[in-house]
């Protein structure tokens, strides 16, 4: 294990973030908040702390093999995780506890929008903008994640899609590879965000709700500046722009990247594609459902408003984004549940959605039909195809083992946030809501996590990990096996 | 699909159990309780029902394929459990709708122990008595579907057992195959029955009582003859035998052939079964599990106490049984729904326990255990292994796909019971209690399931086959596949 590799390459890491910290510095600026200060201390320790770790290695520059890419990651995550959560401790308001600021911190990073503020609409706007900030680049880090780094780990059958992105670097070099693929992902996210803050802009929002909120859906993070969240604006035009990004950011970027790759257009990628065709259709599915159990239940007068409020939360709560707009928890209990399951299947592999990824919830499919022909045919042979692809047994197999690893954590989770105390439906939803990196729960959770203990927070936190580092590349460094040799 | 030979076997079944119904008209006339009447005709009706479906097809005597077990496994369960409505429709005693008397038969006749009815106290004991055999007879058909027939037509890894059973019979004919297992399999049953009848007399319950739980207790069933269930007896030592019959009901069923069979008595073969120790730790673990939240809790004054309430409590739900001695809904949350889960995994496989059974849970984890491996090492070769014995990949495969499907029907059950207005605490728990055979939930369902909906009812019956069914046998039968040709 080459520890002090690791360890520069983290410390760099923790210099680069401490530069974003300027970005709300400059909003405290731009605004007279009186935030500023704290965002500059914030980015002066992260600064200092970052070069402490870079400067004593900062000779060791070792090949790094793919197991010690899991520490990285790990360390990634929970290293940003725990300096984002220094501006929320130095920050007067809203005066949070430790565990508060640990918690909205890895909340942010990991994109899950789960909040213990209550009362956005009076906070300082640099506090407001860094909690969407820490969602934006938390979506970058996922992309990269997700498109280039798990599937060489091979987490969860992901080793699938490993030779699909046709980047420029020939050689079997690893990182350079990484870093090119990264660049040209960012290209991608970067145009995103700003097609997605024009028309937010267009529609109405002023400038900084339409940056924030822009940041917020192509990383399917949730987070906004209202309490109301995007119920606060009550326009049909900016749900709609919200839910068309958010099927966008939903999709495997290595399809953005294959369908404008040398400035062409090439959309029959989308059209080609497995996946993309069977996400689109829980989306439909789900959003009929939710429009004829509420016109059956009258919870609208307006068969439109039912249309446009059934579309905008069956999108935002199955692609894990967890925006609202209306009260979505007092519809009959029946949706909000029905959705938080469907938060399971989550977005595309290699996009910034959550949940178990709906590729796999593809070959789960697949592999249960293919149980229910070989009882009725013992005898016959049969392949697991995913288009026209047929999968090694290998990848069908890690996607079982995915699974039964997240029905594991799911259930070690709940129980753990039961023997905190916390009621059945809160404990349940607020597992979906972290490890699935959805954002709000039902019960006690429904509006914010506010109210729950600090013991459950950090549980909370750790569900968000798991979920955001897809279970087993936390779990492996759980083993004794990781760390012989 | 030979119809008329399945109609022929199914009549002669109904006419079989039409006989059983004697029973209870005998105890009516013991206790003059005046329920006589209503057993005898239900007699009548099933007999006459038997023979007029016996006696068009007596002439048809086809060999059956695997692919119509699935139809006569299904249709056993079906059709019994409907036709055992009848005297609880008949009887104005506890005075049943449709939908509770079929809800009762059913949770019966499938060992799941759910009742309808409170105010079992003062029940004829006539219809007391046929509660308690449907569990018995229940628990007969189990045994036989799970160690001879699931294996031959491979539910969910079960072909893993196929070849266990040293019976007599060489041939490779099926039928009389499975006729000698099951003569040899009821022997031991009823041997099992009579010793817990007979140490429950002798521990102070009276000669009906005593049967009665020994009949529940052998099939795992849960069903008593008191509202207040084993904690009307308030005896450490009642709960102690019951705690042992479920453990040895819990366990495989082909071991205590192989222990006993050519009247010797070969205590090693527990010992060395993997399944048997597993089973075994869990419930020592969740007794210890109890035990300390409930001292922590200071729930009981008396250490003996906490732990007779313990082991009994943690035994009955895990195992499935179901019964209660304290109002165990009443303790820290954490305890019921941790026994809850504890309760999807089960017995063992080839016994009257429910749940996903600790075999498969076994598989799930080592096969997690390789994911987790082979992530350290992507180019190392690992087999799956039960005790020596390498498993199949195949075998491994239909485990995965028994899972799968087992949450998928878990979902859909407790979405169902949302869309009819259950709470989600109620819901929840009610399909863990149905679907793995358990009997009590909590929240609405803790006390008994006479306050839900019919809708609900019928919902709970389907998930009582499921789980009875292991989920695949009657899943084929929804494939047009089955169907064809
Ligand atoms: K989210
Ligand atoms: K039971």
């Amino acid at each position: 294990m080459h520890i002090r590799t690791i360890i520069r390459i983290v410390g760099i890491l923790v210099a680069l973030f401490s530069v974003t910290m300027l970005a709300p510095a400059l909003v405290a600026y731009l605004y007279r908040d009186g935030a500023g200060l704290d965002f500059f201390s914030a980015f002066i320790i992260c600064l200092i702390l970052g070069l402490s770790l870079w400067f004593p290695n900062r000779t060791h520059n070792k090949e790094l093999r793919a197991k010690e890419g899991f520490l990285i990651v790990v360390l990634f995550w929970t290293v940003l995780g725990s300096v984002g959560a220094i501006p929320f401790m130095l920050s007067a308001e809203p005066g949070m506890t430790m565990a508060e600021a640990f918690f909205e911190s890895f909340s942010g990073l990991t994109t899950t929008g789960a909040t213990v503020i209550s009362g956005l609409d009076e906070l300082p706007k640099a506090i407001l903008f860094y909690r969407q900030m820490l969602q934006w680049l938390g979506g970058m880090g996922i992309i990269v994640l997700a498109v280039a780094i798990l599937p060489i780990l091979g987490i969860g059958g992901m080793q699938l899609f490993r030779a699909e992105i046709p980047g420029p670097v020939k050689d079997n070099k690893v990182a350079p590879r990484i870093a090119e693929t990264a660049k040209t992902l960012w290209y991608i996210y970067l145009v995103l965000t700003i097609a997605c803050a024009l028309l937010l802009w267009l529609a109405g929002m002023n400038l900084f709700d339409a940056i924030c909120h822009s940041f917020s859906t192509v990383a399917i993070g949730g987070f906004s500046t209202y309490d109301a969240s995007i119920g606060h604006f009550n326009s049909s035009m900016i749900n709609l722009i919200i839910v068309v990004f958010l099927m966008i950011a939903g999709v495997n970027f290595t399809l953005h990247f294959a369908a404008f790759a040398n400035r062409g257009m090439r959309l029959s990628v989308y059209r080609m594609d497995p996946e993309v065709k069977a996400f689109i259709g829980v989306q439909l599915v789900l959003t009929l459902i939710c429009m004829s159990v509420l016109m059956a239940h009258r919870v609208y007068a307006d068969p439109w408003q039912a249309l446009d409020q059934s579309l905008f939360q069956a999108v935002s709560i199955s692609t894990t984004a967890g925006f609202s707009t209306t009260g979505f928890a007092e519809w009959p209990l029946f949706l909000p549940v029905l959705l938080m399951f469907a938060s399971c299947i989550g977005g595309c592999a290699g996009s910034t959605g959550g949940g178990i990824k709906v590729v796999r919830i593809m070959l789960l499919n697949l592999q249960g039909i293919r149980e229910l022909k070989r009882l009725i045919h013992p005898r016959a042979v049969y392949r697991i195809k995913l288009g026209n692809k047929a999968l090694a047994d290998r990848v069908v197999e890690a996607v079982w083992g995915f699974f039964a690893a997240y029905a594991l954590v799911f259930v070690i989770c709940m129980l753990a946030l039961l023997a905190t105390g916390m009621d059945e439906l809160t404990a349940f939803t607020a597992v979906v809501a972290t490890l699935n990196n959805l954002g709000p729960g039902l019960g006690e959770v429904a509006a914010n996590f506010g109210a729950t203990t600090d013991a459950a927070k950090w549980i909370m936190i750790l569900a968000m990990l798991f979920g955001r580092l897809e279970i087993f590349t936390l779990l492996v460094l759980f083993t004794p096996a990781f760390w012989r040799s």
